[in-house]
C-alpha cells in the first residue's frame, strides 16, 4: 500500500539553513516561534538510492555490529528515505514562510514534507539506552556539534 | 510535488500495543533490541479530515491561543497527516516481524511508513522552550502519562 505525501517546502543552505514554505502553507507558521527547537520531516531525495528495498546494512557503523537493520539505524538508505532531524529555530517569518534554523543535515533543496513543535513532554527520555556500540555518544543534541563522528562512520 | 511512502507495516492495539512489519521488512528489526526507545513514523489515516489543507487552527489548545498554525502543534489534522511517536521498546522479534511497544497514541490498523532508533545526540535537547502557555507541560516523556491532559486540550 502506498501513501501519497504533498511536498510542503524545500531545505535551503545558502543564507544558513533555511526552509522555505510553499505559499499555502506559511500561515502553518503561526505560533512556532516560542518554540526553541522542532522537528522536520525531511525526503533524502539526494542520498543515492532513496527509498531502497534492502534492510540490512553492512557494517556501517566503525564499532557496531557486521549487519544492521536499516530501523536500527538513522541513515537515508531506507525504504521511505524519510528523515527526522531536531532543529534549533532561529527565526520564523510566517508572511514571507521562511523558517530560519540553527542546522539541518539535509542538503540544500531537500523536500520537506511536516514541520512539529519539539515538547520535552514527548520528545524527551529521561532514561534512554542505546547498543554498547554507540554508548559513548553525546548525552544531548548541543553536545554533537563537538564530537568527532568522522571516527564512528565507515561511509 | 508528490512522494510516494510505502507502508512497512500497522499498529495493532490488541496484545499490548506492537508494530506488526510487512514480511520484505522484517529484518529492518536486526540490533534495534538494544535501544531503549524508538521513534515511529506513521500516518493518521483514522484522524477523520486526514491530508487537510487548513494550515490553521481554532484554539485546540485550553491555555493557548486563539489561532495556531498546524506546524506548531503536533495535531494528526496537518497536511501529510505524518505523526512521529517516540515509544519504549519492550521486545523485538525479528523472525516474525513483531515490535512490542510500552505504548503508542495510534489507533489499532494505523499504517506505519518508518522506526528509527532513540539517540540522546540527535533527539535529546538540553535546554528547550515552549511558548508560556505549555510551560507548565512535563518535560520529559516519562511524566507525560501521569499529566492531567485532558484539561489542556479543547478538542
Amino acid at each position: 500500500m502506498e501513501i501519497s505525501c504533498t511536498v510542503i517546502g524545500n531545505v535551503e543552505q545558502r543564507d544558513g539553513c533555511r526552509i522555505v514554505l510553499q505559499a499555502p502553507y506559511k500561515h502553518g507558521l503561526k505560533g512556532l516561534a516560542g518554540f526553541g527547537h522542532l522537528q522536520v520531516v525531511w525526503f533524502a531525495d539526494q542520498a543515492g538510492n532513496a527509498g531502497s528495498a534492502f534492510t540490512v546494512i553492512p557494517k556501517p557503523y566503525a564499532k557496531g555490529p557486521e549487519q544492521i537493520g536499516v530501523f536500527a539505524t538513522r541513515s537515508p538508505y531506507r525504504p521511505n528515505s524519510l528523515c527526522i532531524s531536531t532543529a534549533c529555530v532561529v527565526d520564523v517569518d510566517e508572511e514571507q514562510g521562511i523558517l530560519q534554523l540553527g542546522y539541518i543535515d539535509a542538503e540544500d533543496g531537500t523536500p520537506v514534507l511536516d514541520i512539529k513543535p519539539y515538547h520535552g513532554s514527548e520528545d524527551r527520555v529521561r532514561e534512554y539506552k542505546t547498543p554498547v556500540w554507540c554508548a559513548h555518544w553525546p548525552q544531548w543534541i548541543e553536545d554533537s556539534e563537538h564530537f568527532s563522528w568522522e571516527e564512528e562512520f565507515l561511509f
